[in-house]
């Protein structure tokens, strides 16, 4: 586990967009940012106290997170010089950057004389076991899209964050990397050694409280051919008891394959539950999360309205609307 | 790809089982196979002609594959003493071992000094890219088990063989190290990272001429919770034409997992084809592979008329009846 709080660093970020990994932290775990560090000329901002090195360790900072993409895919000179003087100070780096902080020599250096660790969350720590496909303990809810990048994450992250709210039982548990430094563990499930997948799945969502819900960070799609054994490990490896399905009604075909449509949501469904209920016969599909970010509010509730009616299942954007629906939808489970 | 010939290494296996990579370069490709070396005590014997490491250089052999578990999952200093002399006198050394040749610190030294190369087969060599999805020319047939461990390296090595035998274009592919030994080439699936598996198969089976047949290896099975991903990537990444449903019609649940059934013939088929329609929309299946190794003659025969029957497709076990029948099919496609 990452140690929290955070600095969230920001680097010179051009844009917002650039630091979404940090964005990410601040909306879903607020509580785990002290502060944010903008080098000059960083074009975001998350509207948190900007602090210096000095400053974020006085208010408690263990690591410094790695919250924006680098240009160009390298480190450059400007954050070394930024990320050793941190690492002598005293702060852990956490890092979901493709180029890994253990290849540079001088991180590598400053973490060794001052004690401390570095964190590249893109790449497994634990020699994960091979699935058992033990019945867990607890309850499992797991989002399934029709494509990649339709808000599986998000979902999960709401439908937690509801759950919390009411003070019911509940964990998200993320396979991707901005999901890990957001909440400070996961697994990266798609760095795993394929027959490990499922098994790095099972020692995500380990047994638990009977009324207890984890919400698996979704990845990839069962229609997305690059990426279906992924989605599969994590139906198999999660065992979940609830299917959400997940889509993006605008997306004219699958992410990177414009040889490929989208699957309907009914053709999801039924490809799924059979899939799913061989690692858990009792799982259901419970609703329907849409990412309506490119339809208008007129559109979006028109379309939701049409999917709800033809599904039969609440049907939300959870982040124009929240999770309340698909949250009921899990504790009639 | 491996240097052949090769001299197959027994050690001091205790029994043929133990020997079952060198069998099986043995029976699939003997022209591979210059002679086997055997250590005292050796209680396996392939039946081709024994050799000293001196002899079997000099008949032409430019790689010692181990074709043998080792015992305790170590390599003995016994075997050690042997590899070092076989690097020595200009073999490379190819093993599909759990533990690598490569961390053993003499047999690098003496590779180093001979300027001879150590194949751990288990290891992936290349950096596999992600899927595109694109369509391929050639033709691709997939066997897919209803469980781990049913036959399915065996049916795709014994319908290459029969094309061959026909002078048809075929390539037998291989995602498992024993098959990559009995080959020469290929790629160890299950050690793939999670994102790179689909893209791993469409590397094995590239472009190639209309009438040609690649027959890819399968791995797992889409029932086996531990290993369905590693299928997935196969049926998605391998963009199979025709699909040979695999069974071993004795198993009682799913190797290794107590408590699951194994899927019926029906379910395989219903719920594999619309996933390889997903990458390969005329894909068909076509024939039902029977590994009968637990029943008697009269049994097996019985059973497949009985399978034939009810599924409607050709229905043989490769290695009582061979294969002909299955490139019949393939042959219609």
């Amino acid at each position: 586990m990452i140690q929290t709080p955070y600095l969230l660093f920001l680097g010179d970020a051009p844009d917002q967009l650039a630091a979404k990994v940090a964005q990410g932290i601040k909306d879903w775990r607020p509580e785990n940012a002290v502060g944010q560090f903008r080098m000059p000329g960083c074009g975001a901002d998350l509207g948190i106290t900007d602090m210096t090195l000095e400053e974020a360790r006085a208010a408690g900072a263990q690591t410094l997170v790695i919250g924006v993409a680098n240009r160009g895919g390298y480190i450059s000179k400007a954050w070394k010089e930024v990320l050793v003087a941190a690492l002598r100070m005293g702060f852990d780096i956490a890092s979901g950057l493709h180029n890994l902080l253990r290849d540079e020599d001088e991180l590598m250096a400053a973490a060794r004389v001052s004690g401390r660790t570095l964190f590249d969350v893109r790449i497994p720590s634990v020699a994960y076991p091979i699935a058992n496909g033990k019945k867990r303990t607890g309850k499992r809810c797991l989002a399934i899209g029709t494509d990649c990048s339709v808000g599986k994450m998000y979902t999960g992250l709401a439908m937690d964050a509801e759950m919390q709210k009411r003070g019911m039982k509940s964990t998200f548990r993320p396979t991707g990397q901005t999901g890990i430094l957001i909440t400070g563990g996961g697994v990266p499930l798609d760095a795993v050694i394929a027959d490990f997948m499922a098994g790095a799945v099972e020692y995500l969502t380990p047994d638990n409280d009977p009324d207890h819900w984890d919400h698996i960070e979704g990845q990839g799609s069962l229609f997305h051919v690059s990426y279906s054994g992924v989605t599969m490990a994590l139906i198999h490896g999660g065992q979940p008891d609830a299917l959400i399905l997940a889509h993006e009604p605008t997306r004219t075909h699958m992410r990177g394959l414009p040889d490929y449509d989208l699957p309907s949501l009914e053709t999801l469904r039924d490809t799924a539950l059979p899939i799913a209920r061989v690692a858990n016969p009792a799982c259901q599909v419970v609703g329907v999360s849409i990412n309506s970010q490119h339809l208008s509010e007129d559109e979006a509730l028109a379309y939701m309205a049409e999917v709800e009616k033809r599904m039969g299942l609440p049907t939300v954007d959870t982040f124009r609307q929240g999770a309340a629906r698909l949250v009921d939808a899990l504790d009639a489970v």
